[in-house]
């Protein structure tokens, strides 16, 4: 019985998801929904992507937060759209909260939105928001046996970030380990070490997300 | 209708979270709920406390675990019972794993009963298990600004430990400003600053849980 809660909830998400991603492909919106767990550096990701590729790229965010607009403030500073959700309680965004930030954006002037989830790394791989791709970054100073502890966010993430690569020197962390647990658990997942701090490694996620957002744009031929 | 569920869910679970409580006194066990996000330093905490107190206590402890059993093959190694409940992709330990855990131990020969639960800063700390402190720990790279973002957890622990402290000299953290968030939430929560790496600060952790083993043991006249 409560399996078939949990999968009524599931359904009834996928199906708002399915609209989310229809409307976000009318206007040609690449989306990216990143997760990670408290303090791995979602916010320092995003800020650095902004700063990076707005000249370019007109970018947008949606905060995700349980209580506080902390995040949605550092990224307005930024001078680009972003929409805050607090979740009261919710360790993950889901569709519904995201279609109701969609309707609190112009969509017509956005070619990249990047969604922050709340900091958890288990229940926001469970809940699609209408993204076309899957971001997570684990922070070097949790360690290399997150794949095997955390295994969902591990499989279906698209890309995995290492970040805090800079603290590399000053704990213990087995990199082939990790690459071997991820490639395991996710073969055709790409991994980037990066630094969100010093900016180390971000050239790649900065090519990876231009490539997509060309690919999105000549996929739906706007 | 949902939030109905939920807190039937919520007001199930608390009942058998004081069945365990009663279960857990009945034999003078001094039981702690231990939560943070992955990586923060639960399975350190434990393994440096048994190290510590073995000889003088008799403790056990309960690994929470999506899947795996690496943290519970850890704690075997130190000697003591440990139960492995994994969840299998649920974000929290509830009263009901944590009663048939005890079912699987020996509660005539345990002191200190301490429980890992799932690496989770949000869902840990709506659940109950029957434990009679809670404690949580923070890691120094996380930063300083989650007791804004999480602020549950930081209200209902009854100890905070602020982990990693070794790596200050590498990291941006706002000591002062940690401190005055979880006061501010949680005045009588008390905070310790320490290394489960190096063993800094450690002292005052092992001096508070055994005090917790002596007034447990007054108090039911065990």
């Amino acid at each position: 019985m409560k399996i078939k809660v949990l999968q009524d909830i599931l359904s009834a998400n996928d199906g708002i998801a399915r609209r989310n991603q229809e409307r976000l492909d009318k206007y040609g919106i690449l989306t990216i929904n990143v997760m990670a767990s408290p303090g791995a550096g979602k916010t320092s990701l995003i800020l650095q992507t902004i700063s990076n590729l707005k000249s370019e790229t007109r970018i947008a965010v949606i905060e995700g937060d349980i209580s506080s607009t902390l995040d949605a403030n550092k990224v307005q500073k930024q001078g680009v759209e972003v929409v805050q959700i607090n979740t009261a309680g919710g360790c993950h965004l889901d569709a519904n909260m995201t279609e109701i930030a969609l309707n609190n954006l112009p969509l017509e002037d956005i070619d990249l939105l990047l969604i922050e989830n709340v900091g958890n790394l288990v229940c926001p791989a469970e809940f699609a928001l209408g993204e076309h791709k899957r971001v997570m970054l684990l922070s070097l100073p949790e360690g290399d046996d997150k794949p095997y502890k955390y295994p969902l966010m591990f499989t279906e993430a698209d890309v995995v970030l290492l970040n805090k690569i800079d603290l590399l020197p000053h704990l213990e962390f087995n990199l082939p380990a990790f690459h071997k647990a991820v490639s395991g658990l996710n073969p055709k997942g790409k991994i980037f070490q990066v630094s969100c701090k010093t900016g180390e490694g971000l050239e790649d996620w900065f090519s990876w997300l231009q490539n997509e957002i060309k690919k999105t744009k000549s996929r739906l031929g706007s």
